[in-house]
């Protein structure tokens, strides 16, 4: 089924009040969940809310906590996320470092101690929208063995790069696992296999099988021992800039995973006032790799090319939702929905 | 055979300075290379610099070029690299991104119109060495099919990410491709397959093959379509943020690759004077992904783990170098050697 937008974001507002949000933050948590949906990335709008929902329900989000500046260095800050929620408090951290390039050409702020930022694009696009180029990244849990062993110890950190442009801006969003556990929990309800290799089988092979990498929790680095390695420096930056946790003192449980240390940077390219020139560079840079004779395996894309199109088809005709999921979302404390929070 | 550190570094010092470098710069420079092949990154040392010395005497690399400052904003600096020496100028740039750096907090130099760097990770060390987190990559000719595509439009586009330590900096130096060419011609030397899936075929299958991957010029981005993104948005970024080349517009013949575009950041950690709790997390995440259980397949390392072990052995024992390296370079202006540079 198919809601609105403004269907969407009004019941998520009415529940976030409803739990205690004021209703400026209410606004803007609704909006960042709601746009993630509006953008297709599913995995992380409304189907992620409810255990949003749930992680407030046991303590271990605090809605009303606020980002609170602990150092700054000139343009480069320290900032203790409070355990606020993770939307918010990225949000506020990637604007911060869009302050912060605005006076010094770059600015980053690095964030110690908050929660699960939902989808990192959202702060890439965010980003783009003010003209900067934008690079951020979290760390997370260990969810990810790192090479040559088979106990997860490193987390898929997952790493945005966003670069604006007029016709829809470039936006890269991904983690150091190949697939995220998402991912194979989705090809496996289908019965379908990787397209790629995904990750190791009981016996150590490399296997496109996701019921085989769910069973041995040996998801693959992106890269093998290059992404592996890229995990750890995105981990150990993330956790020595902001002063916060590195992956291995985050809880493993993922409806407890808080803690966070995350990264945000931004650069003001407009500084430099070539901008007609930085345009047509974009264009021919994306004109040029989309160009390239195709190996037949599928379309030639640049990051983020699906998300105006899809964005543009969900606002005309609607937002998909699970039909479960948005009657659960519309029940919220209709029953004694708090009560039932507490207890799952 | 092994020479020893002081020897190469005179050999290529005596070589420099009869081509006319000023005694400074042929100092650092013959130091940067010697430093290379001191860390065992032997592809880039002395292997490297008789193509270094073809391209000089091609005209491409202008000896006495200097970066010069473009334009300044704040913290975020653009340099035109006038196709100075390519590792003179990556030197000055992380140098003047640690002075940034040391003034804001975070400093970014942005460099246009240089020359191939030789060892990334050089940059890295210094950073390291300076106390430095740094972050530093290049765009390079086109030389890798983006996902989607058999014809090489993207770089590979080294990344280079150094964070101190004192036990010895963690230093990942990598490129968007599984494996470079130098390592597949290794391999094919060696009559050896690939430890993993480094490329394609004719048929457009995975192979560990590098005689077959040579063939179609295909070899694989990490992580598939990960790091193809990953690659575009680099060069991009590189491209944008200094006004110079992208990788389209690079010259594909690899002794002519020139206009290479450059980033160097450094994040100032020092300046949050908890250096000590700094330095045991680093030491504790670094110890928790050694001590994961090992799947079997070799030692669980961080990047640049074997580089001191290497150093010491190489500064005991001497440097392994080529025979016929060797005597090339000692040969070097002994006969009209100037002469075969330029018809070569």
């Amino acid at each position: 089924m198919r809601v609105s937008y403004q269907q969407l974001h009004s019941e998520l507002i009415r529940v976030l009040l409803k739990i205690g949000f004021t209703p400026e933050r209410a606004d803007l948590c609704a909006r960042l969940f709601a746009d993630t949906d509006r953008d297709g990335v599913y995995t992380n709008g409304l189907n992620r809310f409810l255990r949003f929902m749930a992680m407030i329900a046991s303590g271990v989000v605090d809605i009303d906590a606020q980002p609170k500046l602990e150092s700054g260095a000139g343009a480069l800050e320290r900032w203790d996320g409070v355990r606020g929620p993770g939307n918010l408090n990225a949000y506020a951290s990637m604007q911060r470092a869009i302050t912060l390039a605005g006076e010094n050409g770059i600015g980053c702020v690095a964030l110690a101690n908050t929660n699960h930022w939902m989808r990192g694009g959202t702060y890439g696009w965010q980003a783009a929208d003010a003209g900067m180029i934008g690079i951020c990244w979290t760390n997370t849990l260990p969810n990810l063995p790192p090479w040559g062993a088979r106990e997860p110890r490193l987390g898929n950190n997952p790493l945005v790069i966003a670069v604006p442009r007029s016709d829809g801006h470039v936006v890269l969003d991904m983690s150091m696992s190949q697939f995220s556990y998402g991912t194979l929990e989705a090809y496996q309800k289908r019965g379908e296999l990787l397209p790629v290799f995904g990750g190791f089988n009981q016996d150590g092979e490399l296997t496109r099988d996701p019921v085989a990498i769910e069973a041995t929790g040996r998801p693959l680095p992106i890269g093998f021992w290059k992404g592996s390695g890229l995990s750890l420096l995105l981990d150990m930056m993330a956790a020595l800039l902001s002063g916060g946790s590195a992956t291995h003192e985050i809880n493993a449980n993922s409806y407890q995973e808080t803690g966070l240390s995350q990264t945000f940077i931004c650069f003001n390219v407009n500084a430099f006032r070539d901008s007609a020139a930085r345009e047509l560079l974009t264009n021919q840079i994306i004109a040029n790799m989309k160009g390239a004779a195709p190996s037949g395996g599928g379309e030639i894309r640049y990051p983020g090319e699906r998300t105006l199109a899809t964005r543009k088809e969900n606002m005309e005709l609607g937002i998909p939702v699970e039909p479960s999921v948005w009657s659960e979302l519309q029940k919220m404390w209709c029953i004694d929905f708090e009560r039932s929070l507490h207890i799952s």
